[in-house]
């Protein structure tokens, strides 16, 4: 027996191959379980007799999201920290009282993985039901060996369980843990001496990251973490330029990163380096828009050197609680003024290139079988707006979810 | 056969009865069809032995939620002007072109009854997903006679399609129609002599809107609209001080409005005129947003005079394009700085003062049994995390939907 085909038709197609959408009339997509085997116009594709056909409804066929940038495995809530500065309790006092990534790291380290999991599965299901077939977790509210390790197998266990792929990246230079307190150099050594070689030689990470900031890690520390990582065999990307211009994005493309991100004080410097890379920058409008941040990332300066640019939700419990990619769309075009064209390729080709992975993010032939129906006539409409999720069908590496 | 008695316990009820969320742990809520029986702790409650027991599994039970200022009917997609605005394309060029409210006034126009409540069905779904039990619904694209009554005939239907309730108003005085452009007066004319008495002798409008600002409607030809709907025995609201203050929402108050809506202007003498009129400022966090608006709302003066506050969609194609009452409640926090408590009782007992509607909008004997079960711990949980839609069940008039 043959592996079944399917091929959809009565649809527009987003490409995403060339700049912009890649649109295409009256397309048809053939694929299998492993593969695009046809992506294209009607009147020229192949005959394939044997395929399922699917009508598409005349809606728009794009590749399955990708949302590339993403805390998602956490335990505790932070709903009352949230509710107490909305009280008017400054942030210094609820760190104090032990609050802020503290409280995480200290519910995330209280929790076995099993739980983990089950905390989870909710935050991904809500990302999955806007279309979302590949998604990057982060670990870092573990914060030593075994923690780390329990939110990375967290991590690849709920790809196994969901019909979703999930990229994963240690980020253990996230924060310095409770018992390193002022040591954060000891604790550099802890995560570049053991942490990163060993969850590299498990094959639990993708990829390292790492918090540079004048309230994270230094870029001399930064450093070590990338020198680790490449020791390791491992790409990395970099949390830099948030809440200043540390040229950690420099750093970051002279170790050819995969992607740095956050990026709203990134300077002319960082982004003429990050091009030179084929570095991408992941701009987190859910971030932006929780911290009210008013220092806008340079647009321009991007558009202007070629950077290619991703766009994420950055999930996570402290500074962007926001579980929707679509979402995310309509905050990068209305924060940041991106056009829908450059929203929908960063959550497509751009944030397939954001982690390293050539096998998807368009429709193209060879490349994987994720692919997203919407029912919308204009493409911009997934941006413009948000609420009524016009995801008409999913199919993850071929098959229907 | 009596009616079906329900009995909900397990739950945790946030009764909305006092300032706060009036709490109560361990609480029951005893139902039928037509209101709710007891509402209070599981220790005082009479015995219902005949009820259907319902396991809350430990959650939080709320008043359904009511969405109270919406233009949830309207035709065509404003997607393409939203994409040439990201492209650089002026306002005034899109305006020029024939875009902007023009545009959905033509295409609402060109819509029959029909046509406007189908493509209305999935907005109004994804409000009733997120627990949406009662919501308001202005007319405003029509802007004649005909054109009117149908979009209010189509809200109407709605409600007798979907386990849902609507509010309607009548906000002919929304925009000059382009048969009347440059004689706003005569539009008037039209509206207060035959566009109100007419709609309202056809029962069809709960109340009457109308938008007072620089670029709409002067308070003269605004009072004359209030004059009109006082004579048709019909409460009025108005979009108040949104782009600058014209005083309207004084005006508005002397007329015992309901509520003023937007308010970004709104001066102290406004203030005090709702605060004696009982007059509810609905605050609308996706306009400010979608609008990139820096102008807070006076959340300190409304705080200080006892001004009820609302919050609430606006949902529409111009300004706000955000099916999703679930995000205003994060963005009024985040953006506004509202409380957890205010944000839920914007939504609840303030939406419904805003309405005139006092039979819901708590859960206290003898109201209606419209119910929303959440899965969260803490209340506050509803408007720090958006995305994973924690509604877990929901009951409109006594049913579960
Ligand atoms: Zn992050
Ligand atoms: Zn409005």
């Amino acid at each position: 027996m043959t592996t079944p085909l399917q091929r959809i038709h009565n649809v527009r197609l987003a490409t995403m191959t060339d700049a912009g959408y890649g649109l295409i009339d009256d397309g048809v997509v053939v694929f299998d379980q492993s593969q695009i085997l046809y992506a294209g116009a009607r009147s020229k594709a192949p005959e394939y007799p044997q395929a399922e056909q699917i009508d598409g409804y005349g809606g728009l066929l794009t590749p399955g999201l990708i949302d590339c940038h993403t805390h998602l495995v956490w335990a505790g809530s932070r709903a009352d920290e949230f509710a107490q500065r909305l009280h008017g309790v400054s942030y210094a006092d609820i760190a104090a009282q032990g609050g802020g990534i503290a409280a995480t790291v200290r519910a995330t380290r209280a929790a076995t993985e099993q739980q983990l999991v089950a905390v989870t599965e909710p935050r991904l299901k809500a990302l999955m039901r806007e279309g979302v077939t590949t998604v990057e977790i982060k670990s870092g509210y573990g914060l030593s060996l075994a923690d780390e390790r329990k939110q990375l197998r967290a991590a690849r266990q709920l790809a196994v369980q969901h019909p979703v792929s999930v990229a994963t990246t240690l980020l253990a230079a996230h924060a310095v843990p409770p018992e390193f307190k002022d040591r954060a150099d000891a604790y550099i050594d802890e995560v570049v001496n053991c942490i990163i070689p060993t969850l590299a030689n498990e094959g639990l990470a993708d990829a390292v990251d790492a918090f540079c900031e004048s309230v994270g890690f230094s870029p001399a520390q930064t450093e070590r973490v990338f020198q680790a990582a490449k020791a390791a065999n491992l790409p990395v990307k970099l949390h830099a330029e948030q809440l200043s211009n540390q040229h950690g994005s420099a750093l970051a493309a002279s170790y050819q990163a995969l992607s740095c991100d956050h990026l709203e004080y990134l300077d002319e410097a960082g982004v003429k380096a990050m091009a030179a890379a084929g570095t991408v920058a992941v701009l987190l409008p859910g971030a932006f828009y929780f911290l009210r941040e008013t220092k806008q990332p340079p647009l321009a300066l991007l558009r202007e050197h070629g950077v290619p640019i991703a766009v994420s939700t950055d999930a996570n419990p402290g500074t962007s609680p926001i579980l929707s990619l679509q979402l995310m769309l309509q905050m990068a075009a209305t924060l940041f003024r991106m056009t829908p064209e450059e929203c929908l390729r960063g959550v497509t080709v751009n944030a397939a290139k954001a982690l390293g992975l050539n096998d998807r993010g368009q429709l193209r032939e060879g490349l994987r079988a994720d692919l997203c129906l919407w029912n919308v006539d204009d493409p911009a409409a997934l941006t413009y707006q948000f609420g009524t999720n016009p995801l008409a069908a999913c199919w993850h590496q071929g098959a229907r979810r």
